[in-house]
Parts: structure tokens; C-alpha cells; sequence
């Protein structure tokens, strides 16, 4: 097989043949196609896009590259859910105890926060002691012992994607949603999973800002994994405001236990139990959403989830006492209230803006390099739909710097929008469902 | 300034800034991007096209990446002819003579061939003696005495397109109208012109088979050329069957001889005089294409072209006696005759296959690094239009090796469609031309 002629044909809208792609990842993965040739192709993707055949292929190519995992000896099926991220998206530290502790496996690796975005690795690692970094024996083995482990990419799977996502980077080849979906879709298939859920956030905090472009990436996402042979369903959802009231590390850590308790932000509670739900019903445990959804619920006041992810902790070498007592947490040395300017009702949020100040204030990345601080982040008190008064504070800010302080201010205050009267309407948390229903 | 970003605005279809181009070809060329940054980018452009703004900055960009040749000091207009190339195309053997005998300059800087076409430097090199790596020194100074020097590419010029189409070449990236417009014009414009007449070749022995692409490539170059200050025209002409009857270096040099003699095939000195009076007219020699055309005949029947011819090989170390006695000039050992397999009349050729006929003899380049046999080729008896017996010789093949000629033969066989009636039109030799009448 000829490169240039793998890359003639793509560039003039011809559909590869699944050899002819698996030949083009197999080769880049193993160096004997320089980055030259790889990027053309890359581009050609972007530009001309693939069939689903292609895409499946593409994905498995990568999925293939590196070690696949398998957990066929344990007793009840795998399930998974993943978020194509957003701001205090916090979900995955309450759904894997939740449904872990209904009997179902989840088996989760996890991102670090890049841009405006949070990573559950990230959030994990702000408990003391816990450690995302486990070899795939010590993730096998807590995954048999509680049901769920949450650990960090390793070297070891889908090679591939990791070779190709830092030419992307550099080559402006990182938006198209077919090399979007290839590249979630082989890590998370990588897993040995029988069944994953996907949250695909649409809105001003999202990657997706349009809904078109985040429903259209679900349903690549959702025939792929089908064609690859997994039960598979994508929520939209919506990132047009934060998620809970929580936006930093630890911040958020204390607000999932909240939820596991029983409390906390409605917003969040609510989208914990409806993608618990589809856990759920993907993994066979349940026959419908509704009863997925009691489910969900029952494993909460029962006390079992906050028990799991108790457990969950303690396996992976961090403390488990921060779940009776979150102040246990990293905590940030000084708060700053952010006033309403006016009175009104907040009606939006430029929501992508409150992630980057969170980033401003050390608690994401700019950069891959970048370390994170774990206790600084923001409390949204005020979201779309409530009252405010002039003064009023809309928000906490947890800061260790002065200085970061000042540069994160100017985008809180600006992210708000507050006006006399109230004449939005709510926009629903779950905006659509594609996939399997059965 | 971003490569990522100028990578992401050319494939979302923006237009580049004069500048940003010209920070892409400058850092390119002096390996400062990457090879996978500038084939995503050379990928974007294909796919995305340039506007006529950007391609003249892309042009310029690559033109003055190296020396840039200027004749100031020569007391008459310069002015060259520039053809897309194809089979038994010697025009500039010719052209370069005609030109350079009624007082203007030819500074004539060529390719050679590759592929089917064949190339001006190959055939000079069938002259005994004859060198076309001169310095720029040497060629300033042969110019200055006989009025025209034909050369090779030198190192100096233009060393961003030698870069950029060794990328293309691996890249998939080869195929785009605006990236040919750009390294054709820009070694041309690096010759110090005032004027350049562009023989845009159409048909089966042409790169653009399709003439609406031929035209394409046309109207780019032309306003390309006008864009960065030159006279400039496109004459769209026939390549659906071999130019003259001469396919091989020295054979064709040969012919080129019996014009210069004002003798040899209509259609190859018809296409001679249009392309001389046109670098007449575009370098101000004469007012209109009428006078052009009758002072580029006087050139040959006074004998004046043919001493030119005689004084140019001269002076750049060739055997000058050839233009007497072409029996000087290599020749195969063995000669074999293709006969027609039927009665009929010659409807049409595949003219590639006739060149790709010649390098399978030796006579061509299948790789850049091959070398060629200067005394093969094929001379053409029959051309379209023509009325054949059956058993009557169609074309002489001249040979060197009997396993050549059996891998050549069954090519120009096939080449042939001979049909019993005469139901076609001959195409015109000139098609059309665009660019500056005045």
C-alpha cells in the first residue's frame, strides 16, 4: 500500500477500506510513516470527513494499537460513562460509587482538566493520599474488591491516539468530530467495557457550544460504538451554566459527598441519577430508566454509594475520612465574595469564562505541564433563574495569590448576566437522548 | 504569529494575510516549521483553494526565497515562454532562437523531463558537448552575447519551491492548481523577465486532460503574473497527440533543425511562430501578433534563427556542427517499424501512452535519479487525420535494447485508434488565449 496514495484517495473524498486505515494507524504508531504524511491525511480527514465505516475503523485501529483490557472473569457487566467535559462537571465521583455499589462494574479511566475545563484526575487527586497512577494489576484488583476504580490513562493503552492527538495539536487538525470521536471512543473501548454512556454537553462551557455540532458528534460517537458491538446511548446535556455550585478541585470533591449524602445542589444530583439510570439499563441491571432512576436513588439513602466511594478511596491510598469530614480537603487560605452589581435575576452565564478563572486562579491548566493547586476554585451561590439584590454576593472566590485573584475577578463579574426582569426560559439539563433505549 | 492558527484559518476557508504567508514560506525554508505542519497546511490548500491575493503572495513568497536574477543592464526586453509540457513538445529549441535573432532576450531557465513529458534540458544534452549547468555568471554572460542561454534550475533560485515540491511530492499535495501556479511562476519570475508567454498544454498527452482545468491553471498564472508586474499571456494548445514527429531527445533536436531550416512538421512550426509572435508582442517588438508572426518567419527564412541556434551551442560548449549535419547527433543502433493492423484513417491517439512509450525506451525519467538514453525515441509517420493501409508503417521506433522495445512496443500499438471512416474534426492547434492582447 502506498501512502500518498492512501492520502490522494481521502483527499478526493474516497472512502478507505478498513485494512487501508488500519495500515495507515498501524504504521504511524510504529514510526515507518513520518509526521509529514500523517498530518496531510489528518487534514484531508478534517476537510473531507469520514463514512461510518471509516470511523469505526479508524477507532479500531486505535483502540487496537495497545493493550485492550478485559475483565471477563469478573461476575457482572462493565459500564462506563464518559463527558466530553465541562465547568464543575464533577458527575463521575458520584455515578461510579452509585452504580459500583448496585453491582454493576465500572471500570473508569479518566482525563486531567485542559483549558476550561476539569479533569477527574484532577479533582481525585485533591484527596490526600490518592493515587490515579495504578498499574493495570492494581486497578484490576480494586475493580474486583469494590466494583469500581478511577485511574488515569495508561502508556500502555491505545498508543496510537496518544501519538496522533499530539501531531493534532500541533497541526490544526483537532477539530473535526470524526478524529474527536476516534479518539475518545478508542480509550474508552479500550476499557473492556460492555456499555457506556456518553454526556455530551452543548452549551456557552462546553466544547460544543452549538447543539447541532454536540448532537452530531453523539450520534458518530453512539454508531460507533454500536459497530464496535457495545450497548451505547448519548445524553445531551446542558454546560450553559456550572454544574452544582462547585468549580475547583476540592470545591468539588466536598460537593459529590454532599450529593452522597443526600444533599447538595439539585442540578447536580438530578444528572448523577438520570446517567446512573443508563448505567443502569445499558448494564442490564435494571429493565427501565425509572427504575434505574430509584435505583440511583435507593443506593444513595441507603448510605451505599457514600459507603463505596469510601472504599473506593481507601483502595486507591487516599483517605477515606474526608468523606464524614470534607474539611479534611485542601482549603484555599482566603475567600473573596464577587457582589451583584444590580438587582435582577441572573439570566446567563458566559459559562466557559467562569472555567478559565478557575484555571487563572491555579486550579486548571493552560498547558499539559502546568500543576494545579487543589483548594482554589469558585462557590456559584447565585445560577440563571434566581433573585439577586445589588451586593448580594454571586459567588465565593477560594484564591491562595493576590495576584491570581485579580486576573480571575474581571471574568467572574463579566460572566454574569443580570437583568431587570425574568423572561428566560429554563433550559432543560438533559436536552436529548440517542442511542439504545432498550 | 501562530502556525497553528494560519494551519486552522486556510482550512476553515479564511484568507491569509500577504505577510502570514510570507512567514510561512520564510520559515519553512529555513526549517523553522516543520514538515507536518507545512503538508497540513499544503493539504488545506488543496482542499480549501487560495484567493487570487493570496496565490500572488504565495508566489512571491517562494520567488524571493532565493537570487533573483535581474538583466537590467541588457539593453532590450526579456522574455521567456513557459510550457506545462508534454509529448514531442521542443518548441523552446526553436522559440529561444527566433526570439533572441530579432534583438530581444531569452533567458531561458528549464526543467527536465519526468514522467511521460519530456524536458528542454534532456534534449539540449543530446548535443555533444553541450552544457546546461552554467553559473549564473556564465549565463549572464552568454545571454549578453547572443540574446538567449538555456539553463537548468540552480540552487539559487527559488530553493522555497525545491523545499515545498519535495513535500508535495510525499504529501498527497501535488494536485492543486494554485500550488502549480506557484512553483511554475515562481522560478519563472525569478529570471529577471519583463514578459512571459505560457503555453498551457490540454489533452491526452497533457497534465490537464481536462481543459477547463487547463484554462484554470491558465487564468491563475496570468493574473498571478500580472499581480506581481509582468506582460504575461496563456495560450491553451493540442496535446492529444504528439507535437511534430519527434518523440526523443536527440531526434528531436533534429527536428527542431529542420524548422530552423523551414522545413519539418506544420503543426510544430505553426505552434513556433503563434509562441514567438506572442513574445514579440508582449516584449514590445512588434504591435500585433500579425507583424509578430510574419518577423518570427523572416527569422527563418534569412537563415538569422538557425545562426542564432548554431551561436548559442556554441557558446555554452556544444558541437555547433549539428545544426548541418543532425548525423551528429546520437543515434540508436537499431530501428523497428510499427505497422498499422488496419485500413483506415488515424482518429485519435492516446498520447500519453506514446511518451510513457519513450521512457520505457530509455529516453525518459521514470524516478528523478534516472538517466537517459539521448538517442531513442520514436518518430510518429501517421498523426491524426491521416489515412493508413493496413501493414503500412504508422511510427520507426529507435532503440538501444530489444527488452525495451518489447515493453514499448505494445504502448503505441494501443496508442492508435484507427477507424475505417473519417468522422472527426481536427482539433485546432491553438484552443485560446488569455491574458494581455495589447
Amino acid at each position: 500500500m502506498l501512502v500518498t496514495d492512501l492520502i490522494r484517495r481521502k483527499r478526493d473524498g474516497a472512502e478507505l477500506q478498513r485494512d487501508e486505515i488500519a495500515f495507515l494507524v498501524d504504521s504511524y504508531t510504529r514510526d515507518a510513516i513520518p509526521d509529514y504524511q500523517m498530518s496531510a491525511w489528518l487534514m484531508a480527514v478534517v476537510l473531507r470527513g469520514m463514512s461510518r465505516a471509516e470511523l469505526a475503523a479508524l477507532t479500531e485501529s486505535m483502540l487496537n494499537s495497545g493493550e485492550v483490557l478485559s475483565f471477563s472473569e469478573l461476575p457482572a457487566p462493565k459500564v462506563d460513562k464518559h463527558s466530553t467535559g465541562g465547568v464543575g462537571d464533577k458527575t463521575s465521583l458520584v455515578i461510579a460509587p452509585i452504580v459500583a455499589s448496585a453491582g454493576l462494574y465500572v471500570p473508569m479511566i479518566s482525563g486531567r482538566g485542559l483549558g476550561h475545563t476539569g479533569g477527574t484526575l484532577d479533582k481525585l487527586e485533591s484527596i490526600p493520599g490518592f493515587s490515579v497512577n495504578l498499574s493495570v494489576a492494581d486497578f484490576r484488583r480494586v475493580l474486583a474488591q469494590c466494583g469500581t476504580g478511577l485511574i488515569g490513562q495508561t502508556k500502555e493503552i491505545a498508543p496510537a491516539d496518544k501519538k496522533i492527538y499530539a501531531l493534532r495539536d500541533v497541526t490544526g487538525t483537532v477539530e473535526s468530530p470524526y478524529l474527536i470521536c476516534a479518539s475518545i471512543m478508542s480509550k474508552k473501548l479500550a476499557e473492556g467495557i460492555d456499555a457506556l454512556v456518553l454526556d455530551v454537553k452543548t452549551g456557552s462551557g462546553a466544547f460544543m457550544k452549538a447543539e447541532k455540532d454536540a448532537v452530531f458528534l453523539a450520534e458518530l460517537m453512539v454508531e460507533t460504538g454500536q459497530r464496535l458491538g457495545k450497548r451505547i446511548a448519548a445524553l445531551i446535556t446542558d454546560m450553559d451554566q456550572p454544574l452544582g455550585r462547585a468549580v475547583g478541585n476540592a470545591l468539588e470533591v466536598a460537593e459529590c459527598v454532599d450529593i452522597l449524602n443526600g444533599q447538595g445542589p439539585a442540578d447536580l444530583r438530578e444528572l448523577c441519577l438520570v446517567l446512573s439510570a443508563w448505567m443502569f439499563l445499558l448494564g442490564k441491571r435494571v429493565q427501565g430508566i425509572d427504575q434505574g432512576r430509584e435505583l440511583a436513588e435507593q443506593m444513595i439513602s441507603s448510605g451505599k454509594a457514600r459507603e463505596k466511594f469510601r472504599e473506593m478511596i481507601r483502595l486507591q491510598g487516599g483517605n477515606p475520612a474526608v468523606v464524614d469530614d470534607p474539611g479534611l480537603l485542601p482549603r484555599a487560605a482566603q475567600t473573596a465574595d464577587i457582589k451583584s452589581p444590580a438587582s435582577g435575576f441572573v439570566t446567563g452565564f458566559m459559562c466557559e469564562q467562569i472555567g478559565t478563572a478557575g484555571v487563572l486562579l491555579g486550579g486548571g491548566r493552560a498547558r499539559k505541564e502546568d500543576s494545579v493547586d487543589p483548594a482554589v476554585g469558585i462557590m456559584v451561590h447565585k445560577k440563571v433563574g434566581d433573585r439577586v439584590t445589588a451586593g448580594e454576593p454571586l459567588c465565593t472566590i477560594h484564591y491562595n495569590s493576590a495576584e491570581r485573584l485579580q486576573q480571575a475577578q474581571p471574568l467572574i463579574v463579566q460572566s454574569y448576566r443580570i437583568e431587570s426582569a425574568m423572561a428566560l426560559q429554563k433550559r432543560a439539563l438533559v436536552h436529548r437522548i440517542i442511542g439504545d433505549q432498550s
